[in-house]
């Protein structure tokens, strides 16, 4: 290990036992301090970001990844305004989960508390370093933030920045840290520090989270992809399947919640093929059919295998005709990735098998898929959607991004 | 990939779709059925364990070891009212955890679920195989159930005769499969598998947890060992703490939840140990003590740095004085496994600060170190301990092997 990540995870640790002993109080105002330092530091940071823009240009980068990257006065506003939203969340450490009292007398209780130590792996979005110092620092954690290299300039200042404002508002300890060092190895030997880290948050690509998933010792929450579908069944109201497959797929594309697949019970297909494909044309969305489709989509591309298992982000979309609930279910677990799946339907029973049979995160009833989501949900910021079976699933807000601990008190009792 | 393992975890992940279906009277019925046939095949069951004993004994393999290994008439009837336990308990399954209608009118619930397919990964303990089974069958989780070679004929006759129960109560499919092939590379190939396994659960020595943990892409459940701590303090009622120590040690010195290193606060010191001295005597239990302590304990080894961190299982403990209770949470939050520490005081303030303060799953103040465990809080079954900070901490019972999935029904709402 090198003295770097050594040094690194120890002060990470020890300031996670510092950080559990603030109040709700002193964090809140911390975070207030941090919102402002983002406005008043507003040149200065937009300078360092016009670095990073300005080698990501000459390396010839794409336009989405430079448009992610940039940052201006009003993408600064908006980091600022969500650390000020953060601190008017509840706090969610120190709540009582459960309490009662033992036959022998023993009083137990659970009782939330922080993680610890957690390692937010990402690409180059310069707000994930400020919401995420955010959200770690509201819940208690100590965050290890390893931003991407196109980003290093960007990052540096935020970190920088918002340390700065800790201390003015009083905190005497860094309670996050940014690498500021980018070499790939140290990313490599961060996800074998166990014993020092307790969670890793990678954000970014399936790419970059397999490569997470593959080389860490710490548990890892993440979601890989988003192939959400909108199964319309043959009760369905036509015309509210058309408004949530068309606002499901074209609202906002790019994002994980976005739909990918629609499935059509058969019964139904050739009614609501032609206005779907009109509605599609409309926002000059790609249809890409399944064998069956193709009789309703003449001019539609025909969708191969591939096509069921991914991931567009784009105003693409593939269409199956499935012969009943059973096979659209079927598909769904077997192509899908458990993030998000919708059905349309007037029949209550068939909408209950629906959203207890498919084994997503987020199963849903006559609404859009773009409803999975922290802020939609009451959860107040959001940072991250898990797909795994562990600890969280869908989004994930403050709550779950602490755990519990189990405390008892008694008189003196002893185990028989 | 092998063959082998191809076809087990595509056929785990199927019935683990099936096995979310089966409603709590009918898991019941084919848990009495399964505690059932433990009894029933008596005769053959204990046949093929000796085959394991008689190897183990050529093999010259440890008595501990051994005797882990052996069944006789009483561990089978344990192990099949433990199956009756579980078909007892509630079935966490399909419960509400909270649920909230939108501004929007969308109407969103949390429910628990099961995980899906668990891995349970474990030594020469022919119990585990009844155990888990049972736990994770009521939770409507598929298990692979992967046990040492040393146990191949006993695991394989209670796989067997439990699946034929399962079969008999009506069940059609395999709800748990216990791994016959003990190769080593089928453990390293089922760790990989994280596209249809959701946990591991290894349960067994530091060693093999570590192996598991370092190989597997599978989120894993675990606690490596437990070194818990008594800290007596200056305002301990000594009398209380010399009975908590004794019973945290010696009661049953070889599970994790016992006490392996007391703190004692540096003004109680002298008063105290002697007496501790006279009690440990009285159960031949070895001490070890530190440099301080080494003054009142003159016959006493010498702890080294080592002992601090080590977990004895056995009848020998090692002590340290401490300057204050600062200094004991620092040694304990250092040196400690995260597992089980208490304190006793009868200064409230001072044991808040050392529950809310110490980073471990059981915090304790007044009582024994050995209360941390699922029956003892009240959570039935214990399919294992966690001393990680996601998910589950502590003891995990039925509930710690669910997690929930979010529904949502609304009316056509999309996103704006």
């Amino acid at each position: 290990m090198s003295t770097y990540v050594k040094k690194l995870v120890k002060q990470a640790k020890a300031a996670s036992y510092k950080l559990a002993n603030l109040t709700t109080t002193q964090k809140n105002k911390a975070l207030e301090s941090m919102a402002k330092s983002l406005m008043d530091n507003r040149k200065a940071i937009l300078k360092e970001n016009k670095k990073d823009i300005e080698k990501a240009i000459a390396g010839k980068l794409k336009s989405s990844f430079i448009e992610r990257l940039s940052l201006d006065d009003e993408k600064l506003k908006s980091m600022s305004v969500s650390l000020e939203e953060i601190a008017k969340l509840d706090d969610p450490v120190g709540k009582l989960i459960s309490t009662s009292i033992r036959p022998n007398g023993i009083e137990l209780k659970k009782v939330r508390v922080p993680i610890g130590v957690i390692l937010i792996v990402y690409e180059a979005r310069p707000n994930v370093t400020s919401d995420c110092s955010g959200l770690l620092f509201k819940t208690s954690n100590v965050g290890i933030l390893r931003g991407g290299k196109n980003s290093f300039y960007s990052n540096k200042i935020i970190g920088r920045t918002l340390t700065k404002a800790l201390k003015l508002s009083g905190i005497d300890f860094d309670a996050f840290f940014i690498v500021e060092n980018t070499e790939r190895k140290i990313v490599d030997e961060l996800l074998k520090q166990n014993e020092y880290i307790d969670l890793v948050i990678p954000r970014g690509g399936e790419t970059l989270i397999r490569k997470v998933v593959k080389s860490s010792y710490i548990p890892v929450i993440k979601h890989y992809k988003g192939i959400c579908h909108v199964y319309v069944d043959k009760d369905a109201d036509l015309e509210k399947a058309l408004k949530i497959c068309v606002n499901a797929k074209v609202q906002r594309p790019s994002v994980c919640n976005a739909l990918e697949t629609i499935l059509i019970h058969q019964d139904v297909a050739k009614e609501f093929l032609p206005h779907l494909k009109q509605e599609f044309d409309k926002y000059s969305v790609q249809i890409k059919a399944g064998q069956k489709a193709q009789k309703f989509l003449k001019s539609a591309k025909k969708a191969t295998q591939k096509d069921w298992s991914t991931e567009y982000l784009d105003l693409i979309v593939s269409i199956k005709i499935v012969k009943d609930l059973k096979e659209a279910i079927e598909h769904i677990n077997f192509y899908g990735s458990h993030h998000t799946d919708a059905i349309v339907t007037e029949n209550a029973a068939r909408a209950d098998k629906f959203v207890n049979t498919v084994d997503s995160a987020c199963c849903f009833a006559n609404i859009s898929t773009r409803f999975s989501d922290g802020y939609q949900f009451g959860l107040g910021a959001e940072i991250g959607i898990s797909t795994d079976k562990l600890h969280a699933r869908g989004p994930m807000g403050l709550e779950e991004l602490t755990i519990y601990k189990w405390i008892a008190k008694g008189n003196g009792q002893l185990r028989t």
